[in-house]
């Protein structure tokens, strides 16, 4: 197995960095999960778009130029012969001796570390769907930030998981703002409500294909948001991310929603996101 | 220069991480920093007590009874001749590959990392003060915690530096919470007044020896905190940490605290904050 330190491709064994990578000692840096169907990234762009946006937002310089980036992520996806999987990818500041919250005047040179693994589709996800508990949201407020700091988030996501589910859905008092590693949506007599992307929720790349395949099939969006009232008497649940595409929520703290199974219209707007994912990598996508 | 990974003190430039490492992906680890005057350690019980503490609330294992762990960053401070100066130290959860917010149902081994370095005591930060600036705080709602997730501490600070200031006093709406990198007080009507110590603040361990010798000095404490209004009408406003001591702020976002000098109860609190240091390190601790 190969992965990125810099741009460098190296056996994953030999892949270290420093102690006082700021990364390491801070959080201070932004990453991304950019997946690959039949060999080739899907919203490839939009990733790594963002990327740079998240680092612009800390005053993080990403330490190589948009087209030299992406021929190092084409070479870990090829270096591994990845087919359907995740390429993972992450900027730290850089190394700072002696550690000091503040940084020095001159850039520090950042680090990026990458490595990419074979992940087939999980259909049972797709068309099983999965359960969640509910978790206060004490998250900071710049979750519009795709950053390192994500202990929050896995204390969350391991929350769930010891309560035998799949995901925790996050909510600031009755707020329901998202999944902690997932956007968190509700269908309500037809109309797909998500919670606006602001300052309280990282706006999804998924996210965004899904609100544009929804309207282009006619289901109407609202980008306002939603309570737990309103999640307790949704017609459906679903959550989505990069690696779970549209997965079905199917019960919330032990309570089922609706009839248990995967709602009509969270369907057909997994079919209409799968359709966009063959469009952009080919018929083989999905083989 | 010798630190310690693990158990085995190294060379600082051998002292290598694994790129998978949750402290490297999630900021998924504690730290603490403890001051050593004449090769002695200040409050070293308090610090490490906390440092268990932490990483008991985000279930992490530290991988060292206390005793051993005593003994590696004594080592460390006597293989660096440290006299004044600093141990960092930081305890990550370990590395998981591939990565995932979920970590496996048996604990991962975890990962000490620390340094020393040589300090001398600042005597212009006591004497003189510092500026300060004014910043939101972001941060997320478990301050309680000193764990890695530090990138709001960082971006307060580097405002700060940006604007000419030393630290950055954050606030929730009107509430004062606490410095960037330091917890923050004010006197009024010679009450020493600072926030309480729950999740929205970081309980210093020089917070907790401030209090102790105010009250044994006679200088009434509450732990009641203070508003934007009420800092602005201080008698007297200072910041302390392990590192700098009780440093007085003599002018907060271009404006002059009272006359811009130390106060006089800020003076008598760092007295008694230093007869605490000579009695737990010695007649040579500021020598």
């Amino acid at each position: 197995m190969k992965v990125l330190v810099n741009n460098q491709l190296i056996e994953r064994v030999e892949a270290k960095i420093d102690i006082e990578d700021r990364g390491y000692q801070f959080g201070d840096g932004v990453y991304e999960v950019v997946r690959a169907y039949n060999g080739q990234f899907f919203t490839y762009e939009e990733h790594i778009d963002r990327l740079y946006a998240s680092a612009n937002k800390i005053d993080l310089v990403i330490p190589f130029e948009k087209a030299e980036l992406r021929e190092l992520l084409e070479g870990l996806l090829k270096a591994n012969n990845i087919g359907t999987g995740n390429v993972y990818l992450q900027v730290t500041r850089g190394i700072q001796s002696p550690r000091n919250h503040v940084v020095p005047d001159l850039p520090l040179e950042g680090v990026l570390t990458a490595s990419a693994s074979e992940v087939s589709r999980d259909t049972t996800l797709f068309e099983q769907g999965r359960k969640a508990i509910l978790e206060e949201d004490v998250r900071w407020l710049r979750c519009d930030i795709k950053s390192l700091n994500l202990l929050g988030n896995t204390m969350a996501k391991n929350k769930a998981h010891q309560a035998g589910a799949f995901e925790a859905i996050l909510h600031r008092g009755e707020e329901v703002t998202e999944g902690s590693s997932t956007n968190a949506y509700i269908i309500k007599n037809g109309t797909l409500i998500t919670h606006a992307a602001d300052n309280l929720i990282l706006s999804g790349i998924t996210r965004q294909v899904i609100l544009k395949v929804a309207r282009d099939i006619g289901v109407p969006v609202a980008e306002t948001g939603f309570t737990l009232t309103d999640l307790a008497a949704a017609d459906e649940v679903f959550i989505s991310s990069t690696t779970i595409e549209v997965t079905p929520i199917i019960e919330i703290d032990g309570k089922q929603v609706s009839d248990g199974k995967r709602g009509p219209i969270t369907k057909k707007i997994h079919d209409a996101f799968a359709a966009e994912v063959l469009k952009q990598c080919g018929e083989l996508a999905f083989s």
